[in-house]
């Protein structure tokens, strides 16, 4: 019965007319839409865990316990010996990683005397910025000038990616100056188990890897080694979070619409961006939940953002997604929310419970500042929430809760589960395929036309002529 | 001859039609509307320095003058003795303070060791949530047990705002029980100069204060004491900060739109708007620059998100603001920008030079890497910026470049200083008041209600009820 106590729930009165008027759906139509998002779920379990629907096998064995049983036996060789560990990756290759470290570690982490740590510091290069880079190698040198206690985690299912190849060769290279051949100890790439030019490097190099599923986009892949080897890496309990995902997985396999959170949450939202409320704000009131904001931004403009339908048709879908904070960002957006356009649902998510909770004294006695005596920063928070789902109801606009019991791996692993579950079923919903991206294509293949990539002469010239506006 | 080659410049060629055809603006309607901006300029001449415009006194004397002195005493007394400084605070209180510090300081800069940093840790406590208090705290109480190397800055003009009220009680509590009355020695407050609750709680503990200059709403207070304390503390050149904004201001008071960057700006934007085009994307090519981008998020959304026009009429006016981060968002946005609805206009910043590169080695060396070999990680940021543009013209998408010579106190100022006046200048274009934010308060007096403040009785009733479905 565990579920009942950690399992996330979803209240969407505020999405209702009976709440926030005209701006609201009808609860009627969830139940004329009941019979189609069955038949989406059908449509969904025929398609499990084939193509690039394979993503939906991770949480269950065999693919599971093998993940579970090869990020084990490389965390149990390395994490001792580990003191940093550098990520590099960009996209679904870096988002997940540094969401997971964000929500189930301290914020403090890297600032924390190893001792009090229960893994390394971790770095999530997700750029090529040169100063982001340059420094972060030089922090890292500081403390461990020969890279003995540094593990460089490359995460790249083809090698090829400009940015992750770029930072993998400057830091690698500076791992062969210190230790020689010995660098390959220090290396993990994870990669595709067959093909590939980072799989030929690995091979060519002796370099410890895991896999990247096959037919596992990178913004589904989280839950696989990609996000799994630096989580355990850093003490996370990994296995929690495939639990939790396996137990969201199975809610969102149920044929009544209100007890399958996933078509529940797609249903809403695509049926709010159908009336022209297509800002689909996530706001999470816990710093912790930030970077999962990041994550979801990229899952949800990626795979929504499509051209054409699934038929070819010109359509131009996509909901925009946008992330804040509460309560910070009540400070900054929601005076936007409340008095511009009618054209945003906001997304709050509320823990009920912190890790820790934090008293305010009594001890300075103003009276204007008497009512918080002996109350609580969670509690406050709390009330911060409630505050601004009152106001966005003042001002009818539609909003909806996830609560989250507590923010541990089992949570996290529901609410990833959840996301990616509600992402399959809006991409239905917009007739769209949910796992390309081919708008991104044209930019990678620029730049290697600037960067002078054999092969890609042509693009250079067709950039300065289209930039000069020629 | 230095503004020549450090001034920002705006290249708006991409959001013309002659570059994305029919989602761009014709030129010659920017020459119908320069007589109405020279309007608004002579409007912006008139009311400057008065009422809610009293910030475009900040980088000019004697306000410039009086800020620099008394930032400067203090800092010069409190930063020897400083490793901590930790500034409590929320919206425009705290934004404007991380961003300073992200732009011009390094990213690794809290881990680095003392003598390697030019002053003290920073933290930025923007936020109520219980671990993120409760845990900076204890780190910093782990190096500094009893807070005597550490400075409290609090930035509240009132000193009632919930969240900063919060967070002071709880640290103040802490100097308070490990120093006793000396911990006056280690408080810094920023706040209202005559008036609040704050003013009378540092008049009775002798607190070291700054001024929060009167007629400087928060989101138009970076540049001064608010912002400029913290980033002093940090070895920032606050009097470079002030010279990049008054050259800027400068610029701004031009009455030639073309010459004019905050005219021009402005006008791009929210002609861009009244077509459809409302969601305004921020997307800076350098990570350091990451923070301003949230800082223009609530100066844009809290400026101009507003119900009323000027003359009482429900407009519910407001483009949205959107951050976004190159390269590293090309992975996760750039799809949707391309192929998602056209109602996003892009605005790119590129750093021309930056504080260092990193050369990309040639020592592993496979054939599909080898375009990289003695470039630098400078040079292909820059070609990423170029290639997402060209894929924007592409596909017919409305975009901008701020171009930012390097990042230097003195282009940071200038950067601040044009969203600013953009802001000012858009304000007029829609017809708003830039300078409330209305909508806050709803959800400020629920939250006393919740929290059980004496007068707010009947709210706690009010909120249970909606939220009831009552």
């Amino acid at each position: 019965m565990t579920q009942l106590t950690t399992a996330l729930t979803i209240d969407f009165a505020g999405c209702l007319a009976d709440r926030v008027g005209d701006a609201g759906l009808d609860l009627a139509t969830l139940d004329d839409a009941a019979p189609r998002l069955r038949t989406l779920t059908e449509e969904l379990e025929a398609t499990c865990d084939t193509g690039l629907e394979r993503w939906r096998s991770l949480p269950h064995d065999p693919v599971r316990a093998e993940h579970l049983s090869a990020v084990d036996a490389l965390v149990t060789k390395l994490a001792p010996g580990t003191d940093d560990l550098i990520v590099l990756g960009i996209g679904g290759s870096a988002l997940g990683n540094s969401a997971l470290q964000a929500a189930l570690n301290p914020p403090t982490w890297n600032l924390l005397p190893r001792e009090k740590r229960g893994g390394p510091r971790l770095f999530v290069l997700d750029n090529v910025d040169p100063v982001l880079v340059g420094r972060t190698l030089a922090c890292v040198r500081e403390t461990d000038p020969r890279f003995e206690r540094t593990v460089l985690n490359v995460v790249s299912k083809s090698g090829e990616t400009a940015e992750t190849a770029a930072q993998f060769l400057v830091a690698r290279s500076m791992l062969v100056e210190a230790l020689g051949d010995a660098h390959a100890e220090r290396v993990v790439a994870i990669t595709d188990t067959e093909r590939g030019t980072m799989r030929s490097i690995c091979d060519a190099e002796g370099y410890a890897t895991l896999p990247v599923p096959g037919g596992v986009g990178g913004r589904f892949s989280v839950l696989s080694p990609v996000g799994l080897f630096s989580s355990a890496m850093c003490g996370i309990d990994v296995a929690a979070l495939l639990d939790g995902a396996a137990e969201m997985d199975e809610r969102c396999r149920r044929p009544e619409v209100r007890e399958n959170p996933a078509a529940l949450l797609a249903w809403l939202l695509i049926e709010h961006a159908r009336h022209g409320r297509s800002q689909h704000v996530l706001m999470p009131y816990a710093n912790a939940l930030d970077g999962l904001a990041d994550w979801y931004r990229q899952l949800w403009a990626e795979s929504l953002g499509k051209r054409q339908a699934r038929d070819g048709r010109e359509i131009f879908a996509g909901p925009t997604p946008i992330k804040a904070l509460g309560a910070t960002d009540q400070h900054s957006q929601i005076q936007l929310y409340r008095e511009g356009p009618a054209d945003k649902v906001i997304g709050f998510v509320e823990v009920e419970r912190f890790a820790e909770d934090v008293a305010i004294p009594g001890d300075l006695d103003v009276e204007p500042l008497r009512y918080l005596h002996g109350k609580s920063l969670g509690a406050l928070l709390a009330a911060e929430k409630r505050a601004t789902e009152y106001a966005l109801v003042e001002s009818r606009r539609p909003h909806y809760t996830i609560r989250m019991p507590e923010i541990t791996a089992h949570t996290i692993g529901q609410f990833i589960w959840l996301w990616q579950m509600t992402t399959a079923y809006a991409g239905l919903l917009l007739d769209v395929n949910a796992y390309d991206q081919p708008a991104v294509e044209t930019g990678k293949q620029a730049t290697f036309g600037l960067m002078g990539r054999e092969g890609y002469e042509e693009w250079a010239g067709r950039v300065e002529g289209a930039l000069r506006g020629g």
